[in-house]
């Protein structure tokens, strides 16, 4: 991964396929997984859009995501059977013809008996014209990776060791910082100062966040994100202070 | 809710906002809990989108998707601090003014003591006009609901609680059936012979899901959907009998 500091922020949107996440069936784990992971990486994830398995929102949405972001990763949709339409979509979105590639046959070969390399097995060799293959150390068959889309599958553990190969290979920005402060009062106490806090220091993102202590007290913790350490140092130093002066006001 | 089996399928899509959840701090809980929701009271979730805390991102997002379904529910944004913005998006996307609500700012006096209710908590009184408010018995503090936009909060607790007092004023469609066949083969073991089943089924969906038995062993569950009952069952009748023959000619 190489990190240049002079360079925009590499960004990214994820495109999630699948009737069964929309239906509610299979409950999403990817989207949390991989943003994670492209935070830590220093690549800013700005969009998430969750399809169906069908042709036309798949095209759409790629279409949108991929000429909007450095990179567009998706997951869902190569397996082999007839719902598993995101190869031919890709394509589609491109432009360009998809067929059987003989790099992913060789790898379905060895994963495979000779019997077991039917019709619906062979669709996963199928990868758009251009494309260089992703690796899928856990079971081989290979995600692909066109342009600027990384198109990988969407069973977590595959997705996470398709996401692991690939990673070395991206472009990545100066890594955004993060410091979490809990404000130990409820948002709405500190709502009015912070806004004035974060006016202050246009460099940092400061967030908001209220949850429950176990005790049942409401509390809020305050996320500052910075790529400057000095930013965001800054603008801790600044929500320290409001903080203790709401606190003294009480 | 009203279910009309004469009536188009009533669709949805959702809109999560929030830098949280796309940094991966926050994992996103309500995706799930919608689309499962929404699946059994008969609404179609066909797209979800996630977008970052910025105005331009979340009326563009809501834009695109009002236009395209009968409803959109949005989750995240509408606390008290400077980065909760959607009630002001959700105004400028409908090119409404707006301000503190009367209605909205009774419901907050009656739940702040007067020296409580500061800049920041008055906020949360803000609603787009012509927009009705969304009750919230968790804690009060109302979602509101302009056209076909449903604004609720972004704390799952709070959320579900709006979400069940909105549910019974949605139009509903017919109810989509679902029905799993475990396989108890692999998905390229039956890939080919699925898809000449799914062919013949146009009215059922037919969806294929690998996954690991807890003994390590690879399966797959086969999910037949539709919104008729006669066509669900031909469609399980077709596929238990491709299962059968296929395990017979192994």
């Amino acid at each position: 991964m190489a990190a240049d500091s002079q360079s925009q922020p590499i960004t990214a949107g994820l495109l999630v396929i699948g009737d069964e996440i929309l239906s509610g069936r299979t409950k999403d784990k990817n989207i949390g997984y991989i943003a994670e992971y492209l935070t830590n990486i220093g690549i800013d994830l700005k969009e998430v859009r969750v399809v169906a398995d069908d042709e036309a929102a798949i095209v759409e949405a790629l279409n949108a995501l991929r000429h909007r972001h450095t990179y567009v990763f998706t997951t869902g949709g190569i397996g082999p059977t007839h719902d598993d339409i995101t190869a031919d979509c890709v394509a589609k979105a491109f432009g360009v013809p998809i067929d059987v590639d003989p790099r992913a046959l060789a790898i379905m070969r060895e994963r495979f008996k000779p019997e077991e390399l039917n019709e619906a097995r062979l669709r996963m060799a199928r990868v758009p014209q251009g494309a260089e293959l992703v690796a899928n150390p856990y079971n081989k068959v290979p995600g692909f990776w066109i342009g600027n889309v990384i198109v990988m599958a969407g069973v977590p553990a595959i997705m996470q060791a398709m996401l692991d190969g690939v990673a070395p290979q991206l472009k990545t920005g100066v890594k955004m910082l993060s410091e979490t402060v809990p404000a130990n009062m409820r948002e709405g106490d500190i709502g009015t100062e912070l806004g004035r806090v974060a006016k202050r220091h246009p460099e940092a993102m400061i967030g908001s966040y209220p949850f429950w202590q176990p005790d049942g007290q409401p509390n809020t913790n305050l996320v500052i994100r910075s790529r400057s350490t000095e930013a965001l140092q800054a603008a801790r130093k600044d929500v320290e202070a409001m903080l203790a002066k709401v606190r003294a006001g009480r």
